[in-house]
């Protein structure tokens, strides 16, 4: 039986070592923390919850959890979209019932990953801090020991200590970049009348050029606000130190707040900002002549901005596709490794891009007309020609199409609106006011679907 | 007396330690390596000389260094193009007699400055290897003690340790790139006849797609040639690995280093190829409340490729900018720290760039008919409009103009030669054979300056 050391007991560590476990492996997970079911341990720094969509799902699936994790996940079927002047609008994710996203507190979905990986015989060896890596044993020396293993996989995150180890003295790329932006972490309480205060069953965006929040719901009625802001400058985390100031700019920019979460200030003024990094690296893997191998996944190999929702969903995938080339070259991992790696660190490289523009997205493009308009006609579309046409959030959040290839196609499609665009603006232009109507009936949402349930 | 800790002994580092000396700086320097004036020392794997260019001379010429140097150089006054069918050609750098560039040996420059800092009262400390800094003091720690002092400087290179503190826990931008090439270097010694194998006064470029060499010429009459292989592939330096092979792609690709070096497959065949690295990052300096700081400069801040011959000359570049901030900042150390980075990142972000299409050029463009009649009307509109049309090589090696500058401008006179193109053929198709002849003579270069000389 081959044995395998995982570093890390975080969402990929504990997740891959399941899979692991199921295809024979016996398997170590190394972590330098203390073990997150222990009472009191808080992680410090880290979001609170997180939006499992299509991919993460496959996975959970997979290895045969998505059921148990169901009642502590809450369903979000589009965005609510919060403006400074109070208004709310809801702006559904797709068409199809399965077109959802599942929000879940990261603390519920590791605790239930590393129960299942102890079911399956995963040891778990916490507050073991890695000092070093050997690619050519391989093995990883930590405090507390050293531990060999056939196959080491380095999940342990945008810091990644196997991949420092890995990377060294041979011609690695490395692209880490920090966002001028941080966060802070808010919590919307569930309201004096036991009841949510406000629409529970969605994703709530408050965009903004200058600033802007994300909040996820939890399965108890409260939600969890993400607010993002520059670092520097008078409305930045920096400048934003008195409970005055803090007063004034929710009030200015993020008037609800005030309402929906009493404390805010005190939050606010509570804790430091926290970081967002971005890391391309090259190449993920090692191996060595006897058939053994090092292997980074998840956020080790390609930590993105948070703004499509997809790290732990790329990360979760990472585990799926690694778990099918180990089954395709069972009696040759260093080949296995290497199929992982051709096969999905182009679409990784692709996500980090597109995590990137979403930024931009949600910033300022979710409250302008013309982008409004172009989300429309795509789910227009998407409704009139189901198959061959899905919009590029679709593809990303609700199917397990590559991202590379998603985005691709998207760009096809991008194309074909424009031409189409242009053919339906000279109908328009040209043609009875019967025609136009018919365009009318076609462009228009159905009823109903427009207000915030 | 402020004091400074500079780490690293070399190039950059040591020239820097002459400017803060001469600033009344008590300067100490701290070297990882041996005394590189040792008998017997030899560095493993840097590139024995290069060409010095004007960014440099202008420095050496500010510590009074340029005179005592000019011995030990060979002026370069353009390229000598090889063909794999034998065949030579010239192209000048340049049309002023100022506008050559001067090769010199790694190791007698590093020894003048060594001992020129040492007259200006500067203390080596060799063999000491940074372990950690702390940018809070700042010190920095060795394996033989720590240092402390008011400003520390992070010269020690493309692997800098002082780099890899100074972006611990704070938003550090790395990007690391490897090329997929590598290199090794050949000696074509002197003729039996005491006189030089080939052009003494001239860079010697073998361009190629699939490989190619650059010379420069020693005082001694010898010449020491870089050879650029992929590291993969049959015809790359993994594929090259017996004296047949080696023998076999020379003749075919370099057929003249089989005579103008004697002894080529083996010296080939004696070391492992080198790798060339690429890096940028941000920021490059912190400062304490106190006004002290930590600053990297050279390869620490910008290891770029090495196809536009600016390495060094932007590392020397970087101490002459630093040394006018601290001069404009005499009394606040974290300002001209910072005005430092703010004046020099962003031109040696261009110069990466620059660097890495250089690579481009001189594998495959320095054939193209194209791209020599380019090069060509880049000189002749040089000749005729000395001050307000000069070519971007002649920007980059024979002036000080900031690399970002040299571009824009290379830019604006790319487009403007574009038009001027499109008029002369108009002329040239449209008008008589007068204005013809007129034209031609314009384009052609003066009598007797095809020649290698």
């Amino acid at each position: 039986m081959s044995n395998a050391v995982v570093v890390g007991a975080g969402l990929a560590g504990s997740l891959v070592s399941v899979y692991l476990a199921r295809r024979g492996f016996a398997v170590r997970v190394l972590e330098r923390r203390e073990d997150p079911r222990t009472p009191g341990t808080r992680e410090a720094g880290r979001s609170i919850n997180l939006g499992l969509s299509q991919r993460g799902i496959v996975a959970l699936r997979e290895i045969g959890l998505l059921d148990a994790l169901k009642p502590l996940t809450v369903p979000m079927r589009g965005r609510v979209v919060h403006s400074p002047d109070g208004a709310l609008r809801f702006q559904p994710y797709g068409t199809d019932d399965d077109q959802i996203l599942h929000s879940v507190l990261r603390h519920d979905l590791n605790v239930a990953l590393i129960d299942e990986a102890e079911k399956q015989g995963v040891e778990f060896l916490w507050r073991h801090k890695v000092v070093g890596v050997d690619r050519d044993k391989p093995s990883v020396a930590t405090d507390a020991g050293e531990f060999e293993a056939d196959l080491v996989i380095g999940a342990d995150g945008a810091f990644s200590a196997v991949r420092t180890h890995l990377g060294r003295g041979r011609r690695t790329t490395l692209h880490q970049e920090y966002l001028e932006w941080g966060y802070k972490e808010l919590l919307i309480p569930v309201g004096d009348d036991g009841e949510p205060r406000t629409e529970l069953r969605a994703l709530h965006v408050w965009p903004g050029d200058d600033g802007l929040i994300v909040a996820h719901p939890n399965a108890d009625g409260s939600l969890t606000a993400t607010m993002f802001l520059p670092f520097e400058g008078p409305h930045g985390f920096a400048g934003l130190d008195t409970p005055a100031r803090v007063r004034e700019f929710l009030a200015r920019r993020f008037p609800d707040t005030l309402t929906l979460i009493p404390d805010v200030v005190e939050q606010f003024l509570a804790h430091p900002p926290a970081n967002l990094v971005t890391i391309r690296t090259a190449p993920w893997h090692s191996s060595t002549g006897g058939g053994r191998g090092v292997v980074l996944l998840g956020d080790a190999a390609h930590a993105v901005y948070p703004f499509f929702g997809q790290g732990m969903n790329a990360a979760f995938e990472d585990c799926s596709v690694l778990d099918r080339c180990l089954a395709a070259h069972p009696h040759d991992l260093p080949k296995a490794l290497a199929a992982f790696e051709d096969a999905r660190r182009p679409h990784t490289d692709v996500l980090a891009e597109l995590s990137r523009r979403n930024f931009v997205e949600l910033r300022a493009k979710l409250r302008s007309p013309l982008f409004l308009a172009r989300k429309k006609a795509d789910l227009v579309l998407h409704r009139l020609f189901p198959r061959s046409w899905v919009p590029l959030y679709t593809l990303i959040a609700h199917t397990t199409t590559p991202y590379g290839e998603a985005l691709a196609r998207s760009k096809r499609q991008d194309r074909l609106l424009a031409t189409t665009t242009a053919l339906l603006c000279l109908i328009a232009a040209t043609s009875s006011r019967r025609l136009g109507r018919l365009v009318g009936r076609l462009i228009a949402p159905p009823r109903g679907r427009r207000q915030v349930r």
